[in-house]
């Protein structure tokens, strides 16, 4: 059986989430989506609250399960038996960064690799941090986010958050 | 009548941001610069005095203006009636930012498009945080900015304050 | 009255190219698509060939026009009276190659300014050359180019020219 | 059942080859080295000698298997019923050429993904033209390609053949 | 006689640092490791344990010291009479931030030009920000630091400091 | 005695060019220009004409020779007795190239090394492809080459050679 996980901050998780872990779902048998407890500093969800989005979100994949983790992500690949982790490849992101942390990974853990899947042309542009940018400035972000994480972020905006 | 907003945060305003303006006016018949009131975090001069530096510089182009905006910048233009973003591009700049940036705005607003101005060569190493980074450090800016700007960062440094 | 020229080698057209020109015949009173005659080796289209597609597609605009120059680009714009040359930019292309001609085109002529637009995101992997290697192993470009391309690019095929 | 494709043109196959090769062959039930008839003009070797030269190389996984493929990779990789292509990625890499590679081929056939893997950090700079390149000035490639491929390369070069 | 100043936060030392030391020693006459006091914000190590951390390490060679520099190090150049500030580069790092700062130096002090040294291919992942992180998360870094200053991250972290 | 190689083909020399190795000159006590017999195709100028050409224009410094080698550069060195390649580094250049020949040639010859001198701003985007193309275009090329360079490049043109 082929596993792979997908780790994130999520916050929130974007369509271009989405669209990874729907493409990741037919090319592995099993997909972690593995939130990192502590990726982030000042998160606008709580992890909780990212947890229950994703598990929403991906209720409808059949081999699609949504964890948490602390610590190193080669530790609980070890743990949960997992030889992939998955990253999607923006042309417009930070690709230095992820090689880094991709070889910095296979340095630890030379068991595990990790692998890229073009983000769809499309979707190219959307990350969690201009989701929030614009939410934030009041701007419409129901074409960047799945509507349930639209609602949520309608929700905080409404009540008054500082995001 | 072809108008174009040139946005930014201008803390300070450098010899980079004034080519970029001075070419403008000569491409659209109507130029606003477009200072975001909170487009950065604790900035060294206050929007109040970001503005009036900016103003003094640009008076002597007939067709520049400057205003504040909060908010989205594709809400600003859509009030303001204009069609086109400007931004200057450097070698030496976070280019994919930009470009998420455009694709961002885009999707918000298909109206509005980005275009962008390549830096002169000479002044292709200039930005704000330089600039700021080494008047902190004591160094000489008087090539890097207006004189104008240079007299005020001078007058920061001898009152002590922290920058 | 405010003129851009839009320079390429259009071997062939895209659905690229025509989504600039688009984009630019709504933000200049006149467009200028330059279609420069020396500017590949070994075309697949002849120069004239190419003229007639382009042509054929900007008709549906009242301010584009189709010319075929020789020479420096500078010289073309001089002679035209034109400000602006046009430049498409994507994430996925030759950034710097295009940073450097415009630099040079200004040191040439200063009185010409290049401005880039950004491609839309799903046009972004569209490119004159992916489209001939495509075509050139049988496979279908209906989605990259216009109609009218795509005929001629099929009865050059069946015709047995080797592109 | 997973299965890989690994297209190149591999002239000559190289460490870096071989090494995702290694690891290819752990991460999918069967990997199969697709070699493009036509992906290069002029190549050092033939197809045949370059087909022999991978077989030799790859015959000590159990999984791998080398094919010569004619015209497109997606319709290659539908009639092999493979779903996935890999490529290797290097930082040190036409990595926007890959990019525009896979979106087009996702284009052409949906059903078909292309994943990256990041290169070894020691074998990033090695390539099948710096290989060339070396040998063809007298240089040492021993540590670059595997031993038979070193051979081959040092038979052709005292055949007084132009390489 | 040839010196060279080679520049840095050194939190900690890695062995990229200490990679480029030694082949600094090698080119220059000598060498001054320049630790800036005021160079990042919140350190790990206090600007005194980093110097007697660089000082173990730089103890080998007969040509390197190390000093603590406040202000810009242009000046701290001219004072040391040196002429060349020596950055190490790596394929996989803030490139452009790397261009801006000796473009910047250049402009500030003629006299001092900035050299690059690429980085060996098996320390190119290897930066002081991503051992910390792995530190924090509790991972093995012993093959990404000298042993004094693993040794000196494993006292910290059992003494309960939030690194 | 420190030296250096600074290799290149040089078809033809820019005001790039000459700048660098006006700088070398200064941080070298020997600086040995290096033009590659085969390093091109195709050359606009033969290898005399291009040796005679830097020698002319390095005369006036003390310490820089021209030389024309055969093979690969570290034999060169290794000959020579040079234990430094010299390379400028153009924000807007091939710097993948760069970094991948710099990595080989240190695999081929660890004793030595490729060091970088940023470029200056304004001769950022001079290149001698780009001289030979506005030159065959009929443009001035006489900001971007030494004065012989462009009386050469002249004659050529009035000669009827195409280049």
């Amino acid at each position: 059986m082929r596993s792979a996980v997908y780790p994130g901050s999520f916050d929130p998780p974007t369509n271009g989430h989405m669209d990874l872990i729907a493409r990741a779902s037919r090319l592995y048998d099993k997909v972690v989506v593995a939130l990192g407890r502590n990726s982030i500093k000042n998160p606008l969800f709580s992890v909780e609250d990212r947890r229950r989005m994703l598990e929403e979100e991906c209720a409808r994949f059949g081999n699609v399960s949504v964890e948490v983790f602390d610590g190193l992500l080669v530790d609980f690949c070890r743990a949960q038996r997992i030889e992939v982790i998955l990253r999607g490849m923006r042309a417009i992101s930070d690709f230095e960064k992820e090689f880094q942390m991709a070889l910095t990974n296979r340095t630890l853990e030379p068991g595990v690799e990790t692998v890229f899947l073009p983000t769809s042309a499309d979707l190219m542009f959307v990350s969690s941090s201009i989701v929030r940018e614009i939410a934030r400035l009041g701007g419409d972000v129901s074409r960047l986010v799945p509507d349930s994480v639209a609602r949520k972020l309608a929700a905080r905006l409404s009540a008054g958050v500082d995001i």
